[in-house]
């Protein structure tokens, strides 16, 4: 067994297959579909590849499930999924049964446990995020503020560089007008991961909630949920869990939390027996209490199935492999791609990384646009000049991290992109 | 052709197949897959059946476009799948474009609209609706009362008889005081259905909004939002719209209303430009605004293909045979159930009654036991005496009705019924 040690790095196709020889995880690779021939996809960090078990999965929830169970496909298992595919979820995060559950979206999810949290702190007016968390969460949070008077204020840890949040900022200003503290674990555009050890305890030094977002980290990344002590969570499962596309996102609450707070959005999945269609809501106890209305159990069945593969693997052999090929492709930036006006945009300390690592070049959108088109790489591009490679452990191999190096060398030295515009696409 | 007439109606097979001989909607039968031999499903206002073009359309959407797109879906045609669909879904609800999108739960979704509306009477603390609304609306409606500080009453317009809805006590309690009439337009439990128009012109007299749950309605009945000068609307895909299990809501916000109504629910598929990835909030231009996270793509696309299918048919057709399908229905229950000791639980007038019809009886639940385990009969049964009967214009045939109908009576007659348990099964 060759040793991992970076001091050892090559570039090369030979070096890379190694590594790949190797890899504990390669043969999960066999477990996706087939992408067209040739395709290097590095944008598992948006939307994870397809499991081939999910098309027999979601042909038999199609098929044998809905068209023929009809009805009674509720009490067969439709109805428990939300708890069930939250228990398995919740192994991939350090938390133990009866916290997690599944259902509508992360910004939703975010929505109910915000106000949650700060139902429960009505004298503190403070909450502290950073500036490199996903917008939307941000949108989602202005969105509380907005409901609850507009007596809230924002403090976000500052960055200094675009890449990492400044500790000891975001540690300073979680104090006692702290009613919560929310941020993505690893943040989107830099791939930068928080302590979240740290500030949870600093959150709880001072009585102050804490939520993280943990849609880059499930199933890329360790995350301990109880050991954290952490006290709330949400996350998609599209990512790096491989659920499809807009699969239903989990949350997390915390056992001893769970008979305090209350979800703003009382629907009949948190009734407590919602089939005794009582007029007067009476939630559930424990953490299902936060379900709303009905899942979309076809997207929430698919997602299941794939879950399955992250838990075959181990989250444990999921992060080895990930800080792996990470700091491989840390090691074919500095090495081939610096020297072409390439700029490191992830820590290059992989404690503080997840699992994709973002380049940063002036032209990086053509670079993006060149690479899509003509040379059969699917990264993604977050303005002004980040391009994100993001690598999924159960199938980005490390030949396919070296060629998609080579390529992005070669569409630089050839000047390809210079044939295209330097303004973004809109998205419509 | 035969002339439709209740005073022409006969039992047996022979009349009923003749319904069927001339029913114009008969060929969409074989659009949906096949159940099990001889099921007679009358369910399809709880879980529509599965159409067969859903299995393909689904197929498609995953090894094609998720396994070979990849995050390409997302431009190729995902992105704009919640306006995409809910124009679809507003043809069929008498709503001209850029008035629905689908997305989240019906839960979900009222939250948003109540919300919204409330926040626009902040002066007025009444809202109406009635006892006979489907609970989960209740629910989420006391869960943003709560959230706006207990400050709002309830007025809920009684039923004398469990059916119907007291509408002199329903429109007398809309008054200046009130903020939101929020009501099923044909409700679970009997199928009663309102004058849609005449309530919301007289909340507007008064100034209120009103918010039409349409979950029982679309698909099934006659709806037109515009004519009615409706304000908000929302509503469920999975039952005659044939969406699949949890397939995602809709919501209407009439166009003059878009500017002006805000969704509390911040997420980016709700932002102006979430690609730019602004950190503040700044809502999209229309109804889109009150979109919240990333929707379930999978459970979206199998719902649009299934929803084709009532474009195709046409709401006017469908309605024509809902009306005879349930008339037929509630003259045998007169004929031969009646003797029986049930009783009708649902509206004798059709244009008061959606598509499905109630029988009562002492023995209902133990009945629906029996027609389920031993008569491949599969109705619903609602507290404490209600045996539901989902007509769904696109796959029940007059002869099925006939057939039920024969086999609630064999079970009465034979007594086989007393061989359940009297005591609900809890549904876990």
């Amino acid at each position: 067994m060759y040793e991992l040690n970076e001091a050892n790095f090559e570039p090369g196709l030979e070096f890379a297959s190694q590594l790949d020889a190797q890899d504990e995880l390669a043969p999960f690779r066999e477990a996706f579909a087939p992408t067209e021939p040739d395709l290097i996809y590095l944008d598992g960090n948006s939307l994870g590849c397809l499991p081939r078990r999910t098309v027999e999965r979601l042909r038999v929830a199609v098929e044998k499930e809905w068209g023929g169970d009809l009805i009674r496909g509720w009490n067969a298992g439709w109805y428990r999924a939300p708890v069930r595919v939250g228990d398995k979820i919740g192994e991939l995060l350090g938390a133990g049964p009866g916290q997690v559950v599944v259902g509508d979206s992360t910004s939703v999810n975010l929505f109910k446990l915000a106000m949650a949290a700060l139902a429960m702190r009505p004298e503190r007016q403070r909450i502290v995020s950073d500036v490199l968390n996903f917008p939307s969460d941000l949108y989602v949070l202005q969105g509380c503020c907005r409901l609850l008077g507009n007596r809230h204020q924002f403090f976000l840890a500052p960055s200094a560089d675009g890449v990492t949040v400044e500790q000891s900022a975001l540690l300073e200003a979680i104090d006692e007008r702290t009613a919560l503290v929310t941020l993505s674990h690893v943040t989107f555009k830099s791939g930068f991961m928080h302590n979240a050890a740290a500030v949870t305890e600093r959150a709880h030094e001072v009585g102050a909630f804490v939520l993280w977002d943990l849609s880059h980290s499930a199933g890329a990344v360790r995350v301990d949920l109880d050991e954290w002590e952490a006290d709330l969570a949400v996350g998609c499962t599209y990512k790096y869990l491989n659920g499809g596309p807009g699969a239903p996102a989990f949350l997390y609450v915390r056992s001893d939390l769970q008979g305090d707070l209350f979800s703003p959005i009382w629907g009949w999945f948190g009734q407590q027996s919602p089939f005794d269609f009582e007029l007067d809501y009476r939630p559930k106890q424990g953490v299902a209490r936060f379900l709303a209305g009905t899942p979309p159990i076809l997207s929430l069945l698919a997602m299941e199935s794939a879950l399955d593969l992250s838990l075959e693997a181990g989250i444990e052999r999921i992060r080895h492999k990930s800080v792996w090929l990470t700091s491989y492709l840390v090691y074919l930036v500095d090495t081939l791609l610096a020297p072409l006006g390439f700029a490191l945009g992830s820590p290059r300390d992989p404690a503080h990384r997840g699992s994709h690592v973002s380049i940063r070049h002036p032209e990086g959108y053509r670079i993006s646009r060149a690479l899509i088109e003509e040379m059969k790489v699917l990264p993604d591009f977050r303005a002004p000049d980040n391009i994100r490679l993001g690598l999924a452990p159960l199938y980005t191999s490390y030949v396919e991290v070296w060629a998609a190096v080579e390529r992005i060398q070669s569409v630089v030295t050839e000047g390809s992109y210079q044939h295209y515009a330097p303004d973004r696409l809109p998205v419509t």
